[in-house]
């Protein structure tokens, strides 16, 4: 059996009895039953999670996976191909956005080559390259089922080593000019809407741009004709060598008990095909932003995730998801700092004085 | 010419030349335009308000403003009066929501007892009682307009104090049982919707006590006949004593070029009131998260702020603007940290290529 199949195979359910302890606390804390929202639902959520009434934070890590899109040839991005190794070198020299915000939170980025066109190298950027970049699903298949399985493996690989030397939180990240081409094809094909309501304009393309890139997903959906029930074939066929990855990377957390934080709209695409591989991985992921992109949305309904950040924000790399760990952080003390009414010395609702 | 006069004589406007070098910074960033969304934009309003290209993340000071409420006799709130005492000595012994995710962000908690019904006492606890809570406003003014002004002032004196101990970013936060019927009241006649479309929950009353709310507001409303383009009258006749100390608190930050973050519902209503008194109040403020309280949004939307967080939360104490503290310092970090695209050699859009 492979690696992916034995992934698979570990992916368990939530732990409904570390739950209903969160829950229970959260009820006793010093505040209405509720009132911090969608701050204990994941605190109870990540009970479930680890298996604990009262889960720590911890460290945290968010892994990039990047790749190259042979569909760019079709000038659907507005950024030349070479962006993507550039932005990787970006990543390594600390410069980039998700640098800047995972340090912001405490947060480790490990950067890894899947499937970048060119030969990269230098500290910290770790090299699984199963390809150098996808062929152009325009005409064809972007890759063989067997090259998504080995990027689904690269990532699983990955999550365990980084969950291996001490992170007890993952999160998502991408590089890869082309990559909403690919994501707005994957969410097409699954949730079977047209792909103009789940394309958008990516880095920044203009009207007749985003026309072109609709064309071009139309296209590589009718040459390719995916099955929207096999992710496999859905993740080769139209997808990208780093979505691939993605994915692995959420299958690992899941098989692990580990909570994964979704960034935008690619990791997002990740996290369905994750979904397609095993209908209980949605469990363990954690919705950080809602993006601009419009087939973001569309992917996390069907998830059931709500995400917390609504900031207008459409950069990928992992910049959301590093962001909703200082909520996730935020949740956990909550759970497990606050004072309860009995500490507190706090009467509770009048209704329940009544009852007394 | 009082305090108040004074302050509100202080409020300039955003220097518009540090908000373009900002702007300008954030297009050389190694990300797509404007991709960072919200982020973006707070960190060019910041620059605007302190006048500094690129300002610098500092200390940061949440001011908890606490008070009862006469109208809770009318039955409006699910928990007694006490309970805003209780609450209060909870913040002092650092066991409530406001405290846990205060330390979170690294801010300091500042409560204020501006209008408590009992005695209070306790280290960190700043006495600027003007009365031991409102009148019933169901049955006439809440309190007078010298009592409104003396408590707008106590606001302004606190947020300078705190500024004068180095606090560069204030947070505006609240407790008072009941306060949710005062804030729904403002935004009712401020915004001349019926009360039906601005009144929440609150704490989590039913149906039934959601009817009576509504009934009360418009009582208030009909008793006093407030005049809605005069901000004092508004707040003096159905408003409370923590809103005015919130309004105070946001003029100060004002006046002294401070940004000062909005929390929830009642915070929101301490807004309106301080754009009442100055029109130019608003460019000062940063919107932290979406309450359920249904009057929040309405007034997000008068004063044109935006909220980043979209949590389900509905708590107040300050706790929405102590998480958007951690986006702030991101959103300024980014600005200051990140590379541009001539430092990293990356390369920018095709177009400008081709343009080149």
């Amino acid at each position: 059996m492979g690696k992916l199949d034995e992934t698979l195979q570990r992916i368990g359910t939530l732990d409904v009895e570390a739950m209903a302890l969160a829950s229970e606390r959260q009820d006793r804390l010093t505040k209405p039953q509720g009132a911090l929202g969608v701050l204990e639902k994941i605190s109870i959520r990540v009970a479930g999670i680890f298996g604990e009434a009262t889960p720590e934070p911890g460290a945290k890590t968010v892994i990039v996976m990047a790749a190259d899109h042979g569909v760019v040839a079709e000038g659907v991005s507005l950024y030349p191909a070479e962006v993507t190794a550039q932005m990787v070198a970006n990543f390594i020299a600390g410069g980039a956005a998700i640098n800047v915000l995972s340090k912001h939170v405490g947060a480790k980025v490990t950067v890894v080559d899947v499937g970048v066109a060119s030969d990269l190298a230098g500290e910290g950027l770790l090299i699984r390259k199963v390809a150098p970049g996808t062929a152009n699903m325009a005409k064809g298949p972007a890759m063989s089922r067997e090259q998504a399985v080995a990027a689904i493996e690269a990532g699983i690989e990955v999550a365990e080593r980084e969950m291996s030397r001490g992170a007890r939180f993952l999160a998502t990240g991408d590089m890869g000019i082309g990559n909403t081409t690919a994501a707005s094809a994957i969410t097409a094909c699954i949730s079977g809407l047209d792909p103009l309501e789940v394309t958008g304009r990516g880095t920044g393309i203009d009207d007749a741009g985003l026309e072109l890139k609709r064309r071009v997903i139309a296209q590589a959906l009718s040459v390719n004709r995916p099955d929207k029930n096999d992710a496999l074939d859905v993740l080769s066929k139209v997808g990208g060598l780093e979505i691939a990855g993605i994915a692995g990377v959420i299958l690992a957390a899941a098989a692990a008990r580990r909570p994964v934080v979704i960034d935008g709209f690619i990791s997002a695409a990740g996290a369905l095909i994750a979904a397609g591989l095993h209908p209980g991985a949605p469990a363990f992921m954690i919705a950080s932003h809602l993006s601009v992109e419009r087939g973001h949305g569309v992917i996390l309904e069907r998830l059931g995730l709500r995400p917390i950040i609504h900031a207008e924000m459409r950069l990928g790399e992992g910049t959301g998801a590093a962001l909703a760990f200082s909520f996730i952080d935020a949740a956990l003390k909550v759970l497990r700092e606050m004072a309860t009414f009995d500490e507190a010395g706090v009467s509770g609702p009048e209704e329940a004085l009544n009852n007394a």
